[in-house]
């Protein structure tokens, strides 16, 4: 597998574009759209949130048909808690780009993000579709990624090539999302992060979806900037067949090579998420090993990565080791607290339990210091593994989530 | 049931103390005691964090004992993650306090709050313990509740009257904990907020730990500053029956009154430690109602209290309701979204799972500028209630978080 520049558009028959269609006060692009050559198979995945927003109601209706061509994406606007309204409004956008592009409604895709319980201007997004799709250009790719930011600070894409067989596949990727983050979403039922990912494998429908559950569950789902779930987190890939590779099977190596490739690109996608968390400073990793099960070592990381007071430690590069066992201790998994070990970084603070023989706490300040902060704990008592993703938590993010909607 | 003057000391026959033992880099009062002049029966309520602090492990062991007389507590150190050292050092609080007092070890309790994986110094208490128990008073309950106090800025006491029958009880209580805030003690198992309750009821152990279990379930079970659950929750509550009431039993008229009592003041100090949260400037109530059942309402208010969003909103003064709902949404509840209300002090801002019409975002701004914020869910779907409580979050927070244990 090598990384490749680009994003959405880099697999072949892939197209893009953003601009501006006035949602946002700033006037800064709020409006996009994939577009696939040719018919393409769909999964996705949506937040397990009570609370649906409108565009993630009308996509689990639409993901059930066979084939898919486009998604549209508004950012501004949540959509959320809009009525039958705000359901009628998301059904809107996807037939306006239908109708441009010649396709059923049913075969796009919409997703929104921005604020909750604002009625949509979905006249201005409608009166922009038009350009929206006369814009769609392999060169698009970007000006897409860049519509789709709310209070993201950078733009997030990225892409990768792998070998299957004979073919050269390729699978690209663009995403949004730095807070209201701690996504937990499921092919099966429902995750306002959103992120976009194509590729022209040649792949069916339902192993594309077992793929994206695999890449989904050890990537968007451990990452956490405020703890908060949205309404709206979504993720949707699209696979259009035009690597020309033998079909993806469930059981063959190439699936296994595919997979890899999607967790990969997933969790980098996770990561550069977190990495631009709001008001964040620094990229906190939690590895869990040694428990159990990966079901527990994933309760833990998770939990772990949730610590308001662990992510304000890191914050003030502040080695205060008893908050991550603290955070542990809470996850409600039964664990043997006499058997844990705990390093920060490469410096072993706890073993079995209490505070490590020689713990060096300076060099441990000197972790904190760093930009990616990696935390490891060690239960001892199985093979069971697990990594999170989190960000430190600086009175930016307060400042940033104290005025947002004014 | 009156409000009356002082805490610990208010019932019959107990007395108090606090000084400086020099546990604590401030020199601020760090070592306290209460005590009660006639055999007392106890029942506690300890955290359920599977890494449990030495004293946590102590008074679990002491609290099976038929009956005990005193309480002794250091701030300043946490006593967790210190291995079989700790174990024993909180045993040896313990028998330092009972050989002063001439009691046995079991019938002392022990309670710590403070850094956690620091060495107790072990030593300074024990050369302080003749001090404090000489220094045992009626007075004495004020300078107890200083000496419990970590990042707390204000000392916590609260004293209530009642009638049963003829005879007049009266409980008394004292607490800290700003921070590391979201208990989760049970009776029955094991909850860095400490609470001590006293009272002259004449009751048995058995019906002293049905009726805390229902207090603190209602009370700090159903509070949070940050989320992060402690490793020394403690809640300890003597009843020594010096007010020569009939022995209240759990069938008995008296106890629905004790127990109504007991939990207005275990709700008033729950109350106290969310409102002095660490960098908070406002309480916050989240009151649920209309849920199916009452387990499901305190769910969703307390996964609501627990939005750093929301806390975020609060403090910014921005009534941004969509966070209110979004973190319903995440609490694993099943309810209908379209049957849900909110609204923001006495202004709708939702009706039926959309914006409320009419909806006075001004007039909710105002509410939210208050110091004291009230947000109403009902679900209209049954007659299940739960209130929680939290504090806003502000930068404050953030500072005195990232630069705790330097």
């Amino acid at each position: 597998m090598i990384i490749i520049k680009g994003g959405v558009t880099a697999p072949k028959g892939f197209l893009a574009s953003g601009l501006k269609a006035g949602l946002k006060k700033s006037g800064r692009p709020d409006l996009g759209l994939i577009y696939s050559e040719v018919p393409a198979v769909a999964a996705a995945a949506f937040t397990s949130n009570r609370f649906q927003a409108a565009p993630v109601k009308i996509s689990r209706l639409h993901i059930r048909n066979k084939t898919h061509q486009a998604i549209i994406v508004n950012s501004g606007n949540a959509n959320c808690a809009n009525g039958a309204s705000g359901d009628r409004k998301a059904e809107e956008m996807a037939r306006s780009a239908s109708r441009e592009l010649g396709l059923s409604p049913k075969e796009v895709l919409v997703a929104s993000t921005g604020i909750i319980g604002v009625p949509l201007q979905v006249d201005k997004i409608k009166r922009k579709v038009p350009d929206l799709c006369l814009g769609l250009s392999k060169e698009g790719g970007k000006d897409f990624a860049q519509s789709i930011m709310t209070t993201d600070t950078v733009r997030k894409e990225i892409s990768v090539k792998i070998k299957l067989g004979k073919a050269v596949v390729t699978i690209g990727g663009a995403c949004k999302g730095v807070g209201m983050l701690h996504p937990s979403m499921n092919t099966q039922k429902h995750a306002t992060m959103l992120a976009f990912i194509t590729t022209d494998a040649a792949i069916s429908k339902t192993v594309l979806e077992s793929s994206l559950d695999e890449a989904v569950r050890d990537s968007f789902n451990m990452i956490s900037v405020d703890g908060d779930m949205s309404t709206n987190d979504t993720c949707f890939i699209l696979a259009n067949g035009l690597a020309g590779n033998d079909k993806i099977s469930k059981s063959g190596s190439a699936y296994k090579i595919f997979t890899g490739a999607l967790k990969f690109l997933a969790v980098e996608m996770a990561k550069m998420l977190v990495r631009d968390g709001e008001g964040a400073t620094k990229l906190i990793e939690i590895d869990v090993r040694g428990a159990r099960t990966g079901h527990e070592a994933s309760i833990i990381a998770r939990t772990v990565s949730r610590s308001n007071l662990l992510k304000c430690a890191v914050f003030g590069a502040d080695p205060n080791w008893g908050r991550v066992i603290a955070a542990m201790g809470s996850s409600g998994v039964d664990f043997n607290p006499d058997g844990v070990d705990v390093y920060l970084g490469n410096v072993k603070a706890v073993s079995g339990g209490g505070i490590a023989k020689n713990y060096d706490r300076n060099a441990a300040r000197r972790v904190f210091k760093d930009k990616k902060v990696r935390i490891t704990i060690d239960l001892n008592s199985g093979k069971g593994r697990a990594a999170a993703w989190t960000c430190d938590f600086s009175k930016k993010y307060v400042e940033i989530n104290s005025e947002y909607s004014t």
